[in-house]
């Protein structure tokens, strides 16, 4: 058993790589890629994610997933090598499924809808970017079609285990239909008395230069490790790592409003000091990303709203 | 013909991207990658390589070039495709001969050797970066060793050919040897007179952000086209394509001597001006770097010397 795990484990490090080879072409686009490159890009994603494809489809991963669940018949589901031997089959079972096609346009597809957005943003003309988001709708719905249905019977559902395994659109609406209406009320008390907050202090006309300085400042204080990751600008923030010791992050910065910076780098670090905490023993697994978003999103809103809003945190 | 052709050219598609995908990891270590990232990319590259190399050395493109080569017999040599085919067939002969491990442990050790020798070059201490030398040099050897011996005897024309195909060191010699004697005497000439010269309206404290602002300015009036590159900072300047709508350079700056960054750009602006010219129709064949090292620095000793030192460029 020893040696098939060590065969899989050679076989997912290779695709690793090719995925994170990929996020790099990704992380570069939304950050200092010219416009002219946006073509050659769509091709390089392409052939990137379809030979990850082809090296995670291959017959021989699927019959080492076989022999290594069939050997740990269910014994040590948390150990690594059973979380890695079960979460793999899972993504296998569905990556099996779905045609290196589909695989290979969504890869293209997406950099260049990404770079329309962006003109589209600029402008503010979302005529250009519709093409772009039929063309996504349309492979979105292939998806959907070959690998649904989803046993709840909604074509999202089948989506939404890409982002959290096992989660449904119909849990998600219980969770929001509670909250919905202590939301509202909530909000509409805040609304009422917004005479009784000046945050005046807090808006004028702040430098990109300082609000950058100040951004590193705070991420640094919240345990982000500069010397494995790194913050730019785009025009939508995220993180993402190639590997646990480069974890990047970006934000965005409103010269009037310098709050909106300081929040979304606080979000972003809250993901990335997750990433960055991940046992460097996962490392070239596939496992080394997180669990799911839902985890993801409570780290980094942990630090945004818990921490990031707490008065604790601005008396240091 | 028309078929192996299109069969040839979708194969070298895919080599390109990959090789185009590396170059993107390797702009990334050299401007903006966190020192903790180093690991992870030397096994990215490694994977990347390994496979740009087994698709490029597929026995089915050895076929096709063979079919195409015998159905050309000779004629038309200088057309895009009889050059395609005979300067894939060379490339694919060096190729075949060249083993797997070689190309990834070279494509591993680079990145890890250029870290190293970023840091020796900080701290100014070889001893760190010795080691990686030494492994650099073992695995040249190794290649030259397979790949040779040349025509000429010479152990370093083997790699040489990399550069500039066909070219040797007795050649580069006798070019240097006949230089040698008349550019020491101007030299000498020039430095006898160091008095008649006052440079001193060129030495000063110019910050980073002007000279970056000029650099691009000066960039930009010779023909250097930003919607398909940009500029950057790194250790050492270079130019680097993902295609040739994407062609990125790199300058560094020395505050007390802004000169050093100005000829520096005008030099990586030529390579790149060349690059960005090249025609479309070679996009993603292997063919859209220049053809060789000689004829590549050609161009950008011509824009940094002859159009950069001369009045007319500077009386503007």
């Amino acid at each position: 058993m020893e040696e098939k795990l060590l065969d899989l484990k050679t076989r997912l490090a290779e695709v690793a790589d090719l995925q994170q080879a990929a996020a790099v072409l990704i992380w570069d686009q939304e950050t200092y890629m010219p416009p002219g490159g946006a073509e050659a890009r769509a091709m390089q994603m392409g052939t990137l994610s379809g030979l990850a494809h082809q090296k995670a489809t291959d017959d021989a991963v699927g019959a080492l997933l076989d022999d290594l669940s069939a050997a740990l018949n269910g014994t040590d589901a948390d150990s690594d090598e059973g979380a890695l031997v079960r979460v793999t089959q899972r993504e296998y079972q569905k990556l099996a499924r779905t045609p290196r096609e589909l695989v290979v346009e969504l890869a293209q597809t997406l950099p260049l809808s990404m770079e329309a957005w962006k003109k589209a943003r600029e402008t503010d003309d979302f005529a250009t970017f519709l093409p772009y988001l039929e063309k996504v709708i349309e492979l979105r719905e292939w998806q959907i079609e070959v690998l649904g249905p989803a046993e709840s019977g909604d074509p999202y559902d089948v989506l939404l285990d890409d982002y959290e395994p096992g989660l449904t659109t119909a849990t998600i609406d219980s969770v929001y239909d509670a909250l919905h209406g202590p939301l509202v009320e909530l909000v509409e008390g805040i609304s009422a008395h917004q005479d009784r907050v000046d945050r005046s202090v807090l808006l004028g006309d702040f430098s990109e230069e300082k609000q950058m300085a100040f951004s590193r400042e705070v991420a640094e204080a919240l345990g982000y490790d500069f010397s494995r990751g790194r913050i730019d600008v785009s025009a939508h923030p995220f993180t993402i790592n190639f590997g646990r010791d480069d974890v990047r992050i970006t934000t965005r910065f409103d010269a009037a409003d310098p709050i909106s910076a300081i929040m979304s780098t606080i979000h972003e670090a809250g993901h990335a000091i997750y990433e960055q905490n991940i046992a460097a023993s996962l490392s070239r697994t596939g496992l080394d990303s997180g669990a799911g978003m839902a985890t993801h999103e409570s780290q980094s809103r942990f630090y945004e709203n818990v921490l990031g809003r707490s008065r604790a945190f601005w008396d240091v």
